[in-house]
């Protein structure tokens, strides 16, 4: 195939890999995928990516401009390193530089969900937009802020928590350790829990969930089709958590629009049309006036995607050195 | 006196209006004062101002480099239109070109809480910081944002917000007009009010705090001190509404510093241990594992000092056209 200008984009989860080319205008051209072996460790899986890579790179007249990297964790998009990869248990993994020697290429590492923000930016929802948010819902909650035209990165990386604002004072817990988080109402994987406590604390409501320990949030959503009380309660309150937390998001950072993704929105999209409508009465006017809340256009290719366009859009000036490592922010 | 670099910083509030020269290092020369008389209208107090400007000019050998405002209301600071000024009953005033076709000077305008900010990024709390938020706690709450070196404008311009961040989903009537909003439980208005609601609903509660018409955010703080049960109740759901407000602003926007300031701050200075205090066990240990919690260094001066900055520290570059008002934004 001939593709003159070509990234490789990489979106490396705790189950799986997605390693894709893709083109200049942000289209999947091939994509391949891996089962992330996580007990093989850290090298294993570099080496099995790279292998995957090469594979691909056969397949084009010409060779990559770059790899680019989503992962889920932390990660110094600087160093091209990765402090804390909680589901492939990596701590603290020159990822950058390892995958650079073994492909002699440039690559440049952001986190996934800040990948998705950008791949929304450069070809999706948030096209030709310099103040938007993304609002990921999914397991959990996670974002990604561009204002004033710039992708906000925070002090110590880590800006765009938005799954992890307080939407209550005395609230629930939450997986972060802390109480009354947007996500511990929203979350894919906290609203399986919540039903399953709520069924175990009232084995006198009838509802036609099944087994309270095989409930997942597909089948929360599928209850409240069907209005089983307890699918309505739970999704009722991801409602309103969600206005009171987009509330925050819309009077802080005042978007032109707000894009909403993620498995619970794909598959709950009444969440973007009830909070297009609750927005208005809970946030002020003049941050809403002229609010755009849109779903996501790029679906679950966006983290590979926006990788890719890490090198696509932007290609490295500086590579990381062979002792990277000493560039690592202390 | 000499100085060859200096500019008028004004802050123009409801009830006065104060006018400075200021010198490029963010010192306060000079300061006068007006009573803004609001029911004079638009172009009396355009020309009390100018009268002012003029005054100080004759005091220096050099003419000023220009003339910052800052000032409480919706202000366009590409246009130099003021939107809307509530407390001043001002509705789409040409101000920056009024102002330049009197004084013949350049005009430069923002909002008071965003000149604040600018002081504080400048010459005070947040010098040489490019992550950080100002939140100023007074009769209501406001808030200024540097992220990755950039003061955030957001979309139509009211980005920093915080006062309205929500921290119920069911709270409290906010004078916003929404519910639940920051502002409503730490406000100086709002506690004052609550503290009134507090003892007509409970007549029984015996509390030192004098006719409830006549309680202030001093009298509550005054209670406080002295243990009034009322009055530490108000002021211990403040801090629990401040934890949970500042835990969004915290992971969402990752700033190295919150610094904190206005009239309720300065007379509470606790909020600030309280806040360091609680913020770690509320928000990401990522996000809080460096933040400074401090307080603003500028007091109530940083308001003009902040719309001096305008001029001293950035020039501008394009002035207000005679016919600025088609450059407004619609």
């Amino acid at each position: 195939m001939k593709e003159s200008k070509w990234a490789i984009g990489i979106d490396i989860g705790g189950t799986k890999i997605n390693i894709a080319a893709v083109n200049d205008q942000g289209q999947v051209m091939k994509c391949m995928h891996l089962v992330t072996q996580v007990k093989a460790g850290v090298d294993s899986i570099i080496n099995d990516i790279a292998t995957v890579c090469r594979k691909l790179c056969t397949e084009y007249a010409q060779p990559p401009l770059g790899v680019g990297i989503g992962m889920a964790g932390q990660v110094d998009s600087h160093t091209g390193f990765v402090h804390l990869a909680p589901n492939l248990y990596w701590v603290d993994v020159p990822l950058g530089e390892k995958l650079e020697k073994l492909l002699g290429l440039p690559v440049s590492i952001t986190n996934d969900v800040r990948a998705s923000t950008i791949a929304e930016w450069k070809y999706g929802a948030g096209k030709g937009c310099d103040n938007f948010v993304c609002c990921f819902i999914g397991t959990g909650v996670g974002g990604g802020i561009v204002s004033n035209g710039l992708l906000l990165e925070g002090f110590s990386n880590s800006a765009g928590e938005i799954g992890h604002i307080a939407v209550e004072m005395d609230g629930l817990p939450c997986t972060c350790g802390r109480t009354g988080c947007l996500e511990t109402y929203v979350g894919g994987l906290a609203m399986s829990k919540r039903v399953q406590e709520w069924i175990a604390a009232h084995p006198e409501i009838s509802h036609g969930l099944g087994d309270p320990q095989h409930i997942t949030a597909k089948i929360l959503v599928e209850g409240f089709r069907k209005n089983d009380p307890v699918s309505v309660a739970i999704i009722g309150k991801a409602r309103k958590a969600l206005v009171a937390g987009m509330k925050g998001v819309v009077n802080v950072l005042n978007p032109e629009r707000l894009i909403l993704g993620g498995g619970i929105v794909y598959g709950l999209p009444e969440l973007i049309d009830w909070l297009r409508e609750d927005i208005k009465h809970a946030a002020l006017a003049i941050a809403t006036k002229k609010l755009e809340i849109v779903p996501a256009a790029l679906g679950s290719d966006s983290g590979l995607i926006g990788a890719s366009a890490l090198i696509l859009e932007k290609p490295p000036a500086k590579r990381y050195e062979p002792n990277a490592s000493k560039l690592r922010k202390t």
